[in-house]
């Protein structure tokens, strides 16, 4: 059975547009749990492209707040035994709310506590999984090789085990790399773009993650959700490469860029 | 009765450029507790004013370090259960030792669990409150009606709550919002300047707080004190702007702006 | 006895063109465990100099991770009683694996607990250790006399007492300051350049110990390690000042320089 190609998506198509200026316009609270290497560049992304971050981590509140916003990110990228009660009940008050929300398995298959912990988060039915290649491939049961938290896989290597995953889960599937494959199991969309500067930079994928949150708070097709916010980050990753002087003016300059997209 | 407008104090006012001076000179150590969001920033920007940060947080350290810093902040943006311990023990250090220390009740009013503890803070004096409307508004018991870590209320309308807050803790009560105001309950100063960008980097408003508290350690005058820093960030943050070519060039330009400040 | 001067060392001696030039080649998984005040930063900073930067902090992954990185740090700036389990936990995984690891006894001498922790965290042998002055001083059990993370002793003060520190423990100690002074006990390095700006932005110092666990992942003369790392700094530091329009540039140059040094 041959496979089709799958059909590609850019900035400026204009679904992708209209998206990003919902997002500009009604400024999503976006509730982020995320790893300790990347919440001030996540908060300055979403602020960047127009959402509202909020890092609320205790659990005392993470389910009341997972309840009220309009997106939940939960990444496992340093998660440890008192965070993964927080996030465990956040993933849970997302599910029972219907809050869409977004699960980063970072560096699952490498390390197992914590693939264990993201395993069972798919219980909780998230909306969208973002993860490199060998990320997903070790969610969905397959040897991802991954080393540490990079890949050593390419993306278009996990697109049918991609598909498979999210039949089983119900979940969209982003897979990041040199193209982005989203799939919802039956229709899978490749956005190219973005600059290989993404990954000099911590923090670039795992902020996709959560400005994904924030598009699925306004549009509620998940896939083109995924595919906007991922095709908004290919865009201005390779238009802040341009400008860039090295790995830090590369960093300044994707806010600086994402700041400045019109819609 | 006719409410009369409250003065306005700007930079280069002699006593906020000798409040800098000071800082620059003394270097105080300043003992922040912030959230996990905003440290490196933080730290950072005092650099850049020429304070000398420490983020001591372990419940074993604190107390020790509380009574020997010049100046303390408490920021409740992402606490748990278990620094929650440490900040009541850092307090209740500040309080005794003498430590002029601020309170920064980020989402005070969003979320109950944060809101009872910035409350019960109260009892342990702190010298400068410092936060939007919503969260002096809620701090107050008043409803506050913040959306996440963002005011919904300008900090206009705040100034009168504010007033009876401070005359009711004994603290100095710092609203920001486009127009600063800052009153010990008997006197109000509005500190206008600034600009929009300051909003969309994560985090200035909580390095105002920490910036406070280097202050208070080297100006005994706590309404001055919470001024000058304010005043301090209004013309560096209007300057930095004119500079910024987005939000990430903002941030850059505003720790630049602040280091070059000459007194 | 006259001591003689210490030889310099700085870039591009051939040697530190090597070592970083395999770094550059190996890109070498490294294990962080440090504070929360300098994560993000750490991870840029392994990643603009070509390592592999992983912060992996749960105690549950620690040792497996730990064994099979090239290199570790363990800076203890943030430490807590929760985060002393799982990094006392990664100091034993790495000894036992033979992993090279890097002390970092961030204030040590200022603060009780944590100069405990760093003492008992020499009985699994680091590679090597790094701090100012008055951190190495404390650990030594001379009275260092910082100032919070600040030294108050300059690095040539710490000179001898290094040596000493060396041949108790083991560890080539590398004591930063406007010269660093790398010493193995026997023959000592003096490491001029750098520049002052890099006092002025947080975990400058910090990320030097993560990248000496870097080079250590590749390059078994701990000695030479320590000093490749350290000169690469000194050159990066020095080259980024002539570029910087104040301390938030310089942070931004400073990732530039370093990720565009040719090798």
């Amino acid at each position: 059975m041959q496979a089709s190609s799958p059909i590609e998506k850019v900035w400026p198509a204009a679904e992708i547009v209209a998206d990003l200026k919902e997002v500009r316009s009604k400024a999503p609270l976006t509730h982020v749990l995320t790893n300790i290497v990347v919440t001030n560049w996540t908060a300055n992304v979403l602020l960047a492209a127009g959402a509202s971050p909020a890092m609320v981590i205790a659990e005392e509140e993470v389910s009341d707040f997972a309840s009220i916003a309009g997106g939940v990110l939960i990444n496992v990228g340093t998660i440890t035994s008192f965070d993964a009660k927080a996030i465990r009940a956040a993933a849970i008050a997302a599910q029972k709310a219907g809050t869409p929300w977004v699960l980063d398995p970072v560096a699952a298959g490498a390390l197992r506590y914590r693939t264990e912990i993201a395993t069972d988060l798919l219980n909780y039915k998230p909306t969208v999984i973002r993860g490199n290649a060998s990320e997903i491939l070790a969610l969905a049961g397959a040897s991802g090789g991954g080393k540490g938290v990079d890949s050593t896989a390419q993306s278009s290597e996990a697109v049918e085990i991609a598909k498979e995953l999210s039949k089983r889960t119900g979940a969209v599937i982003a897979v990041s790399g040199e193209i982005d494959y989203i799939t919802d199991g039956k229709e899978t969309i490749a956005v190219p773009g973005g600059h290989v500067l993404m990954t000099k930079v911590t923090g670039v994928g795992c902020s996709l993650g959560a400005l994904i949150a924030s598009f699925l708070a306004i549009q509620k097709n998940s896939l083109q959700a995924a595919v906007s916010a991922s095709a908004v980050f290919g865009y201005v990753g390779a238009k802040a490469a341009q400008k860039a002087q090295g790995t830090g003016s590369f960093a300044v300059s994707f806010l600086d860029e994402l700041s400045n997209l019109s819609v």
